[in-house]
Formats: structure tokens, sequence, C-alpha cells
């Protein structure tokens, strides 16, 4: 029997190439070698962003665009909007039982996002919970992988710890899910910071043509190559990184001609366009499809939630019946 | 139309006379004017008991036949257990994203049981988290008025804080509900603390005759009266106590006699048992035709439970709809 994975993400709307080559490329390999859930998180939205909720709807439906145009497939996983499982709730309730205090006020995310987002009045039962509410989500699928990034092992290890605690009051109900660490070269935005729509530095993850050659263009490379004849340094060049992280196979040969001078930046950048634009195409066509069958998609989330529903439904059973609640 | 009414008890076996005065007595009566609903919180029960369930169902099913004998009566009311109704966990969770942390941590009975309790390990998030619970349990029947006793009041003072920043960001969903006091006499336990299966002090809601005999027996009278001609204290006479909380019509006859030394404490005694008795025996009666119909019980949770969901479903949808969570 495929071992079990689950992973979560936040509705933030339309992805970009660092969510696909951070995430979701990824997830898409996995469906293959294992039994996958995947969830659009929409109650972790809240925790942050109670106070603006407007689009949320429309994000949650756009990223799943995303998802299945990375090649998220419905006939291989279950793919499903958290809230339209409210095992998940009930399990969240219940480990909130076992979870001392103590743990989620040690979690590295949270002093750090109470101070980075101290704007927003996030200071909420609801925002401390969320490690809680992500462990419901993993255990209501009894996941025993989760894919995650760096930042989020602290939450999955908080998640064994939770598991530990609640077999040893009520027996041995839950496995303890492991980290899943994907080797992924990490995409700057073009401007060389992080990747992300809040810096504007973002290349979408079904760009068009025109938006890849846009921003392709607006790519900062070696400022201190001025001439074409200069020899260039990959290693402070934007576009060389994308490279890397593209077509890695390509990145020695790239970064040689650069060095002796032998590529200008404005060929170099074309033959990079090129690049995103045949990777991106598949995805592109994919997005399409679905996106003029809403009902579809709509569908497609519908059973997943249904699936999910029964798969949560019988783990959180099993957990009532070891606590020993009534039925 | 009726006004609706909730409240809720934590599931703590077999109910003692306390119990019955001070609270189910009026839940009985409350059924003809209001659509009421009492619910069996067993999760709450959790929030302070998770180390220690085996005994939960068992208590669960005491206490409803108890509720029963006190005349509850399913045909007017909603009766049924919080865990088997989800909706309630649904929205604990989409109320605490709006629940500040500092509302909870200044809950008056919160750092009291931390104290009272140290013994046990309850330092927990779900313990933290009980009166968003309890405004769960509470608004997913939109109930506008909830019976509690003085203790409970800030409670429900914090529900309806949590009603106002709910509907402040995302319109007028919930009704702002009130506390309901009742007009009762406290009875205390046969040596004079208060009334608790802890103490041991305790008279079963459907005692039989010999209980009530022989917990009438061991009350305490006035120590200072020795002898039948004594005239007695009524003030510091537990047996007065019960007479002013169970026959206030008789307890200033009592009284007089007592301090003319017109009634000695035997017959005094005697007395109230034949009230006691009295007063009991319907419930006992109805309590033995419902413990033999254990099936019978057992739909009746069922089929409130039903109702509840239904519910609790149309209003946790209405949340649902306007924080705008994806459908």
């Amino acid at each position: 029997m495929k071992k079990r994975i689950f992973s979560g993400m936040r509705p933030t709307g339309r992805l970009h190439l660092g969510n696909y080559l951070g995430a979701l490329k990824n997830w898409a390999r996995l469906q293959d070698d294992y039994q996958c859930t995947y969830c659009v998180v929409d109650w972790h939205a809240l925790t942050t962003g109670y106070e603006d909720t407007a689009g949320l709807k429309n994000k949650v439906e756009e990223m799943v665009l995303d998802w299945l145009a990375a090649g998220l497939d419905p006939k291989k996983s279950v793919l499903f909007v958290q809230s339209s499982v409210k095992q998940h709730a009930e399990l969240h309730l219940l480990l909130s039982m076992v979870t001392p205090l103590g743990w989620l006020e040690r979690v590295p995310t949270y002093k750090q996002q109470l101070r980075e987002l101290s704007g927003r009045d996030i200071a909420t039962y609801g925002f401390l919970g969320y490690p809680v509410l992500q462990a419901a989500d993993i255990l209501a699928h009894k996941a025993e992988y989760v894919p995650v990034g760096e930042d989020q092992v602290p939450h999955v290890e908080l998640t064994r710890e939770i598991v530990r605690r609640f077999n040893h009051f009520f027996g041995n109900v839950f496995p303890e899910p492991e980290a899943l660490l994907a080797e992924v070269k990490l995409l700057p935005g073009i401007d060389g910071r992080k990747m992300s729509k809040s810096y504007g530095n973002e290349i979408s993850m079904t760009a068009s043509s025109e938006e890849i050659r846009d921003k392709v263009q607006r790519m900062v490379t070696d400022p201190a190559r001025i001439h074409v004849k200069d020899p260039g340094h990959p290693d402070v060049c934007i576009v060389y990184k994308f490279y890397e992280a593209v077509a890695s196979e390509m990145a020695t040969g790239v970064a040689e001609e650069c060095s002796k001078a032998g590529i200008g930046c404005v060929r170099c950048k074309s033959r990079l366009v090129d690049l995103l634009d045949q990777m991106i195409e598949p995805l592109r066509k994919r997005r399409d499809e679905y996106a003029r069958n809403p009902d579809m998609v709509r569908q497609i989330l519908e059973e997943g939630a249904k699936k999910a529903r029964k798969t949560a439904e019988a783990v959180v059973a099993e957990a009532r019946e070891a606590i020993g609640l009534w039925r």
C-alpha cells in the first residue's frame, strides 16, 4: 500500500514560478509514489487575515486552477478545501485538549509573525492555535509524510509531539508524520529579493509569453558588466540564478560563456525567455482548459471533499473512541 | 415565536438535589415558554479531565437519566450530547479567529481554576479556549437566553463580546445572548458546606427513601440545642435550610416552633424526610422508567443530535457565508 502524504497551502490567489518550483512541481511528482492529499487551508488564512476576507473565495479558485495547471491530478490525489471538511475542526478541538500552551508560545514563527504583522490585530486565540490546526489537518488523514519547506519543519515537529502526547493518554491512534524536504533551488524574484507578490517581483506560474519577456527583460544582471565584451559575473546575476533553477544542465555552459564574454546579456535573456516559455506553455494550456470549466473545478473540489470527509471521519471516530467520548 | 434558550452541563454522572433545585428544576420550567436546547457538554469535560476519561460515557448516560427524571422533555426540548454535533467544533474554530487572547486570559475562572486544579496539567490550549467553546455552543443555536448560575455570568458576557466583534467584521449574524439568572435558594450539603459529590455531603436527586432518611439523620443541627426543651437557632441549622429550599411556605412555621422549642430535631427531621421523599418520588419513578429503556434514551439523544445538527448547520453556514469562505 502506498504511504500517505498530506500538504496544504493557504489560498493566496494566482501562484508564481517560485511556488511552482518550490512546492507544486514536487507535489505533482509525489503523486505517483504516494497516496497524496492536498488541501487549500482557508481556515488558516483566517488566522492572520480575518479582517479582510473579501477576496477569499476568488483566491481559493484561482489557486486551485494553478494547482491543476501544475499537474495535481484529481484522479490520483485528493484535492479539497479545508473548510468543507468539518472533521478537521473537530480533531483540532480534540487535539487542543492535550496541547500545552507553552508548546504553542514557543513555536518560532509565532513570535516572529506577531512582530512582523504588528500592524494587524493577530494576538488571537485562533492565531496562537494554528499549529494545532495544522496537526489536525495532517492527522485527520494519518499522513506519514508532509512535504514542506525548511521553515515549516518546526510545525511538523510539533505535530509529532502532539501525537506522542495524545497516544500516551489514549493509545496508539496516530502515526508520527515526517517532514519531507524537497531539494529545490530557491528562485529569486526578478530584483533579486525573495520572489513574492507583495514585492511585485514575481513571474506568474502561468505567465503569458509577453509577461515572461517583460519580466526577464527587467531582471537585474551583473551591474559591473557594461559592454558586451566585459566578462560577466554569473554569481551576482539573477538571469543566471534562473538558469540554475529551471535548466541546471545548461547553467555551467552559460556561466562559462558569460565569464569570458562569449554571450551578451540580451541573447542570454532571450534564451531564458524561450526556456521559460517552453516550461510554462503546458501549464498555461492546462490552466486555460480548467478555467473554461468552472463547474468541473467545483466538482473536483466537491469530490475531493467527499473523499477527505470519509477518510477523516474514520480517523476522528477512532480518536473519539480512544478518548472514550459518548456515541 | 418562542425565544430560544441554550444551556449545557458537564457530564458528571448522577446529579444531586443541589443540581436539581439550582438548575434542572428551572430548566424544566422554562420548557413551556421557550424553545429550549439542553446539551451535555462532554468536550468541555476534556478541558480539565482529559487525563481520566474512563468513566465518561457512563457519566453522560447517568446524567441524562437524571435530566429526564427532572422533567426535561424530549417532546418539548432538544436534548443532545455536544460531541455528536461537529458544527459546535466548526463554530468554535471560526470564533477563535476573532477572539483576542487577552480576553481569555482575563476570564476570572481561568486563573482561579489554574490554581485550584494545580495538581492537574490543565495549562493547555483547550482549557484556555473553553469560553470560546461555550460561546460556540450558545451561538450555534442563536440562543437569546442562557440560564446560568451567578459564576457563569462572566462567560455569557464574554460570548456577547465575541458576538459584537464577529458581527463588527462580518455583519449582523449573531444575537447577543443574555444570562437568565434563576432565583434559587442555595442548598447546602448535609454538613453545611457546598453540596458536592467530592465532599460526599450530597443527597442524590433520585435518592431512595433509605438514602433520604440516612442523609437527613446526619444533617448538622444547632449544636447549642442539646435537649428537646432548649430553644433552637434555625439560622445555623442545615435542616432548616432544607425547609427553606424545598418547602419555603413551611419554613417560617418551622423556624417559630424550633425557636420556642415547640418541635424537637427528631420530629423536625422526620417531617423533612417525608417532604423530600414526596418531592423525589416522581423523579425516582421517571428515572426508573427510562433506566429500564436504554435504547429509548439513546434514541432521544440521537433525535436531539439530529435536530441540533440541523439548526447548527444553518447557523454555521450563515457564518461561513458572512466570512466569505469558499463553498
